[in-house]
């Protein structure tokens, strides 16, 4: 498989990790929305990342997507987001916070990448900045405060910690949260990054060059 | 159940369509993303809509997660997603084309709603209408042509059809697409309009004031 997209995307690294918890192997193609974004359009009409190619050559685009893939691929008991109920319900809100508030952060990085500095509207980066804090401060409140349901979910790593962890990553790379502000998702990333799964997928914020 | 959110948003219709397909009964509560985005926020950190309220009082956020309770709630059978194979790949790709087309659609839209005509930046808004227009062409390539098969991907409706309706709705609403640019999705649309489901949840688009 293949998996092109920049690591520096939660989006790209939460499947990224997730072929690296179910050990499928892949290459990875570290092609940028900005300088590369015509040759991404050649696999996924919108231009985004991240684009899954599998191994008869078709591209799975939309991480949700590709995340469904890759549980049926390895089948159900290794699957990292449970079939149903309450597990699934739980764990699908936390990965729609912590995507919709990487979403909002990457509106405000594409506010200066894509945009001279006198189109920018303080009112809207204000907006997106509140929708964003707003979600994280619940993913925060989500935390396992003790030591013996280490993950979000309880015992077992799910999606939702490779989610909630690749999006906190990105957004407090991205905006350098102060330390005190999310401890206990700073607590859940540093206890991750120990992880091959993770460690081998973190790289510094760079904004894309449009 | 409660649905909140306005049916020109196509996350919004998407979910009231698929409630009516499966003869679900709800109270629907038509909140702005602008001026209701306090009253939003309360139920969904990120003040995003749609935002379903379930008889236990539970918010479920995000549209994709509620159209997945929604397929648990009434059962394989009845479930408008298949659950696995080619039949819910193919349904999540051309979902994913729509959502992502309708995304960039919202883009544009929110260009003109929440910043100052000085503040509007043509590269960028050039940037989503290709991305935009090139989803919403691999969607026209995808329509059936055959009367034999009315759907697209099959004898039966699913939520692709219903996902792809709703975005090519409120694009095409709020774009005003020439007729002859994507024939088979206005015809698909078209026959779409004659159904309930469909019918009862159209409005014509308004974009929200800020």
């Amino acid at each position: 498989m293949m998996l092109i997209g920049m690591f520096d995307s939660p989006f790209v690294r939460r499947v990224a990790v997730s072929l690296k918890v179910l050990g499928l192997p892949f290459e990875h193609v570290s092609w940028s929305v900005g300088k590369d974004f015509e040759r991404i359009r050649q696999r996924n009409p919108l231009g985004r990342v991240p684009v899954l190619v599998t191994d008869d050559g078709d591209s799975s685009i939309e991480s949700a997507a590709i995340l469904d893939y890759l549980d049926e691929f390895v089948g159900a008991e290794r699957a990292l987001l449970a079939p149903c109920g309450q597990a699934r319900r739980r764990a699908l809100r936390l990965m729609a916070l912590a995507t919709g508030a990487a979403e909002k952060g990457v509106l405000q990085v594409y506010e200066g990448v894509f945009r001279p500095a006198d189109k920018r509207h303080e009112p809207w980066l204000a907006r997106c900045r509140t929708q964003m804090h707003a979600a994280v401060a619940e993913l925060e409140s989500a935390c396992p405060a003790q030591v013996e349901e280490p993950w979000l979910l309880g015992a077992k790593m799910t999606q939702a910690d490779i989610t909630v962890v690749c999006g906190f990553d990105f957004l407090n790379d991205a905006f350098k949260f102060p330390a005190a502000l999310y401890p206990a998702l700073a607590k859940l990333s540093a206890r991750c990054a120990k992880l091959p799964a993770f460690a081998a997928t973190r790289t510094s914020f760079h904004a894309p060059i449009s």
